[in-house]
């Protein structure tokens, strides 16, 4: 069977393709600093050329900032579209790495051998999953695994500022059937899983204003409306007593979970106790007829992220302030739209606010709604199958809580869907010192990849 | 009748007590900046002197700040004690005075002629009210007109700390039979007010602590407790919806005011639109079922002075922070506890945190209780009545929303009560640019004191 013969090359070139990333490792592609312009250029050039030795008409494109590698190849029915990303996180603080981050070597560690270095994790270990069996494919069938596009950007740890640019100005080239993202991780570092709901986000920043200045709590405390107890009540009152968000409409676009969603998120076992006191916590805080899953990823929130206003330096000022300030965050689920969610606590705020206060709205950066993969695509199953079969126990639809960003720029601007799959683990310490990639998730991600190709390509 | 033939040497030294004032306010004695200290050795040397010419055995006397001046003088059947403070604020911003804020002069305005000067109305204006008095008195008399000493401070400005360190080592001389200070103002401009009441305070500082870590709201919004939240909602339940403190026990060593100063204070009509209207305020906050002047002056208060936590810099971060903090100060009144009160409000605070949250509460300073006047003492009743013959209205005993420590103090170490008695108008702009004193207030100023010291010693 040619996927076995696929497998068993991956196996015997396992070494070669340690060796491959090693050399990416290498490259200081920080993006965030200009002074490593020229390595964010090399590490393009690299894969461009890897790329283009598989066969793929490759090349690293220019863009205002790091050039993005866009390579093409293969035929076939379902064109499949790639996305990593070869740029990694600073690597300060330097003295806290156990050795240089841009000397990645294989390391035996109780859990088993990992590859250590800066982006061994995030994500050139993880782009080079794909293009390892891409290799695998090529040496095995003389061609690549289907119609396939490769998407590698060099900005995803600052802020992406090209991408959307390019993906608007190369709708064309990158729109395929559907893209895949290897920027993610394992659900609890055994189970394979494709992140299918993405949580979204929209942001208020506003300010209660009460006297016209600064006011001595002796001569108006008890008299006066003092703000910050405006404010207080204000946000006491954004959740009632089961947890559950009392802004009027705000779980009107809130779909249920499916059935069939419902049973793989039980099944998955999920150990909120450990999960929560890897914070120091115990109680899942949120609505209580929830499940701690749903709680992170099915679920809408309103989170209060800063709160401020008055004295805060040491010692104290009997002052009753003029103003108080809060900046508050939704996570958006299914189809709430992030304007009407805004709309909406603006106006159960207002409506709450007594005499003598006003608030003072400040401008959002525009939210995000949730990506909702469409599950009836046929790919997904196929995809799910695949890594089962890999991984030898039953891969799960996950959510994300968080947003990923570059997940819904495919959809709004390109209308693909997005299948993220990855092979991180919680302890790969992406972003901080001494991050690692498991020779493992390397490895038996290769032959994932290989196994979602032969099912999908 | 020898108190008008006083009253009549008063209104003929005006001009003269004028000039001796612009000496003592041309010396710059701000106690809070080093570089003045010698300053204000000098205006101490220049009131031991001025005391001294008028026979008090006066000297000025040396702390580790800066000097005190004590005087005494006089025989008679009551021992009275006066306090003021020779030290001024300081003057910045400079740009801002119309000019030299220690070259005063008689400027007319169209409310009457001023003084312009930085020190006119806080303190040194009022101080010499006094002792422009005794000079009256002694240039009709021959003597002074009565058992009388003299406690000037130069660090009140700055803070006070040689205050109790003196008082304590000086107990037996400081200590009179009643103190008297002159460091207020008249009521809305026009009403003569002894300060009976004076509320105290209490501060607590404290920190709700949940996760180890500030969190990713995406990570975990929903799920994890935020101590934002916590905050919010138990400074919320700090009042109730009628305004009134909800800390069990809050009210219990609360007494309602004396049918008399009740009549007193309705007399007075207080004017809470005008007050609250200059502060862009129209709507009393406080106790639902009690008048404004209560609200301000007789009944205690929670009020909270600083509440933060999370992010409060430009733009968003979406994070569950690990803490939140607050400062809450409560104004007490009657005889109500510091103590009492910070223990019922911590166990108040204690009862309702969830699970994973902890408080952790810091140090405070210590807190004072309220000052409330033993008016059964014949004194007070002698200069209402001193008082509202000179000015033509009735004189009242007044509240104060703020505590004066010197009270306080005079109470606790030498065990006197303090009349506080002033002359300053809301608008004289004590520790702002182009302060002033109303010639007319320290012309009446002088006469009141000559009419209550007729009457007291």
């Amino acid at each position: 069977m040619t996927l076995d013969a696929v497998l068993a090359r991956i196996d015997a070139d396992l070494p070669q393709a340690i060796a491959r990333l090693q050399d990416l490792l290498r490259i200081p592609s920080i993006s965030t600093d200009p002074a490593y312009a020229k390595d964010c250029a090399r590490a393009a050039d690299w894969l461009a050329a890897d790329l283009g030795a598989l066969g793929f008409d490759a090349s690293a494109r220019p863009t205002p900032g790091h050039p993005m590698v866009v390579a093409h190849g293969g035929t076939g029915a379902r064109h499949l579209l790639f996305y990593g990303h070869y740029d990694v996180q600073p690597v300060d603080p330097l003295e806290l790495w156990d050795r240089d981050p841009f000397d990645p070597v294989v390391q035996d560690t109780p859990k088993g051998p990992v590859i250590r270095g800066r982006g061994t994790s995030d994500d050139k270990g993880q782009l080079m999953t794909f293009v390892e069996a891409c290799r695998a494919w090529k040496a095995v069938h003389g061609s690549l695994p289907g119609r396939l596009t490769i998407f590698l950007e060099g900005e995803e740890e600052s802020g992406s500022p090209s991408l959307i640019p390019f993906m608007e100005e190369n709708r064309a080239e990158l729109t395929a059937d559907l893209a895949m993202i290897c920027d993610t991780g394992l659900y609890e570092d055994r189970v394979p899983a494709i992140s299918s709901m993405l949580r979204g986000l929209c942001k208020a920043e506003f300010t209660i204003k009460a006297a016209k200045r600064d006011l001595h709590s002796g001569a108006y405390g008890g008299l006066a409306r003092n703000p910050l107890h405006v404010m207080a009540s204000l946000l006491a009152g954004l959740h009632d007593a089961t947890g559950a968000v009392t802004v009027p409409g705000f779980y009107d676009d809130v779909a249920e979970l499916s059935d069939a969603l419902r049973s793989q998120w039980q099944a998955l076992a999920f150990d909120h106790a450990a999960y929560l006191g890897e914070v120091g916590l115990s109680v899942p805080a949120g609505e209580q007829d929830r499940t701690p899953l749903e709680m992170i990823w099915s679920r809408p929130t309103a989170e209060v992220n800063g709160m401020w206003g008055g004295y805060n330096g040491a010692g104290f000022k009997t002052v009753l302030p003029s103003e108080a300030h809060a900046k508050v965050s939704f996570r958006l689920v299914s189809r709430q739209d992030p304007a009407k969610v805004l709309t909406a606590f603006r106006a159960w705020a207002e409506a709450q606010i007594p005499a003598d206060c006003q608030i003072l709205w400040h401008d959002e950066i525009g939210g995000s709604p949730a990506s909702i993969m469409d599950l009836s695509n046929p790919a997904f199953e196929l995809a799910r199958a695949a890594l089962a079969e890999e991984w030898g126990v039953p891969a799960a639809f996950t959510g994300e809580g968080g947003s990923i960003p570059i997940a819904g720029y495919f959809k709004t601007i390109l209308g693909m869907d997005a299948m993220l799959i990855g092979f991180a683990k919680d302890d790969d310490q992406i972003h901080s010192p001494n991050e690692k990639y498991d020779v493992s998730s390397f490895h038996k991600g290769i032959r994932s990849w290989a196994r979602v190709l032969a099912r999908l390509a």
